[in-house]
């Protein structure tokens, strides 16, 4: 299908992006904006879609692959949860084709866990992960994709077995802004993601999560009694939060998992110190490139059958 | 002393409560109020004070002892710290007085922990420890006082030999307002303490500690897999929030403690139904009695040297 093109969409909360693609993975184009689905539920799913359509200049039956948050129950059109364990090559069959409209725009469906115990969703990131599938040694891996709602996947034989959500990003800003912590984080400009406080306070949550949530006020404390800088308690903070991620997504033994960090920018650096600072390595893999890559497979078994994804 | 009388402040971040004591503890005259050190910065530590004063007919020469934030730095008169290990008779002996004012106004310090791997400070809960030291047998005792920011203090010989502050209700304040799991709890009118759904949270922080941030975001997930109620999702949270500061204050051995719970009303009712939980007792002391008698030992060993804290 050398002449095939489509458009991948990454519709998440409060982001969208949009590439027009070749079927060899070529962008053609891109157009992203704030229109994430808080927004499309405001301003309507199709008009923004077809602006971003029209600023990569597709034509009128360019078909659209989207994943993320615009198959959520309150997102565009449901499209539903693929229970775990599930084949990643299994996805793309479970997309809902939008009715009613010329253009063929389908939505790729999320992953449930449906363990009472360990409850968990993703909307996206099931795509990343298979964008991720040809750094996966025999099928196998496990899966950082940090964030707001850092997720790590345990993959097996290309099969995601488990997974859970860690309210990383989202706790960082609730504690920083609306605890007492605020006072102390308030004059920081940020801090260096390899610097010693951070990694220290890596180490400290990831040896003892359980005192947690008393690290926390110790920072209120350090500031008190040992002259703690804002910058310090914001790398403290990011530390702590990131150290009891690892703990709880790696157990025991860190270093008997291979590690796929799926990540851009300075949260790819963030977490690649918090790594090191365990002595634990890791396979970057840029986020975008990953969600391109995972829609591109995706696209390709959806409008091209004859073309199997290399897992099947 | 048979007709020594003082005034008991505990003056808090948010609230201010007074009380005229005769020397055997019987309660004279009580005021309390929202006017805590937040509220005493702007509208003026000592009118404040003396218009509770005037409200249970104090005398002008009845002595005052404070302990709380109105000695933090940002309070009225900075009372510093003892620092830990520290005999729990020697506070008194610290109380900084008010100078250029008739009235005999003493404020009590806080204590400081001044390990820079655990840096810990508390005002105002020292004074209730002072006040449960007829509970302790032999002087030894594993502390908890919960609140927005609890406190574990473990208590050898009379002495602080350690404690932690644990941020548990500011965390839930912060969580259950400012984060995803706002829409999960919005409609919640409360739970009883006592709810199945509350303890088994309780005993799976407890359990894993680390994977806490996750199991966060399972409230989420349960929400839209399993129909979570508010309610319930409102007593995960709770049980999560308090069986982590249990898991992180009690340790590999929780029945080896002793442990008194110093506080009031539907607080007590909920750690109590927590330790309930995890098959652990605990003796139960009233948080207003705490913090009355402590000022009560404290004053009498400042204003009559000869009636000595039982512990000296």
């Amino acid at each position: 299908m050398p002449d095939f093109q489509f458009a991948a969409v990454d519709w998440g909360t409060s982001s969208f992006r949009l590439w027009r693609l070749a079927g060899d993975g070529t962008v053609l184009g891109e157009s992203r904006s704030h229109e994430g689905m808080i927004v499309a539920r405001e301003n309507g799913f199709a008009d923004i879609l077809a602006r971003h359509l029209d600023a990569v200049g597709a034509s009128d039956d360019l078909p659209v692959l989207i994943c993320g948050m615009a198959g959520a129950k309150q997102g565009w059109v449901e499209a539903g949860y693929v229970d775990v364990p599930a084949r990643l090559d299994t996805i793309s069959g479970q997309a809902v084709r939008l009715e009613g409209v010329a253009r063929d725009i389908r939505i790729l469906p999320g992953l449930a866990q449906r363990d009472p115990q360990a409850a968990d969703v993703m909307r996206g990131e099931e795509t990343q992960l298979l964008g991720c599938i040809d750094h996966m040694p025999g099928g196998h891996a496990m899966v950082a994709m940090p964030g707001t709602h850092s997720k790590w996947v345990r993959v097996e034989a290309h099969r995601v077995t488990r997974f859970s959500t860690f309210m990383t990003g989202e706790l960082f800003d609730a504690i920083s802004k609306h605890t007492i912590l605020s006072h102390a984080l308030a004059a920081s400009e940020g801090f260096g993601g390899d610097s010693a406080v951070f990694a220290a306070a890596v180490r400290q949550a990831f040896a003892s999560p359980a005192t947690m949530t008393s690290q926390l006020f110790s920072i209120r404390a350090r500031g008190l009694l040992f002259s703690l800088t804002a910058a310090e308690a914001e790398a403290t903070l990011s530390g702590l939060m990131i150290g009891i991620e690892l703990a709880g997504a790696l157990g025991a033994a860190p270093g008997d998992n291979t590690i796929i960090l799926v990540a851009s920018g300075k949260l790819a650096e963030l977490y690649r110190a918090a790594f090191a600072a365990l002595g634990l390595d890791c396979t970057t893999i840029d986020a975008d490139q990953a969600v391109r890559a995972g829609l591109g497979l995706a696209a390709a078994a959806i409008w091209n059958p004859k073309q199997r994804i290399p897992t099947a």
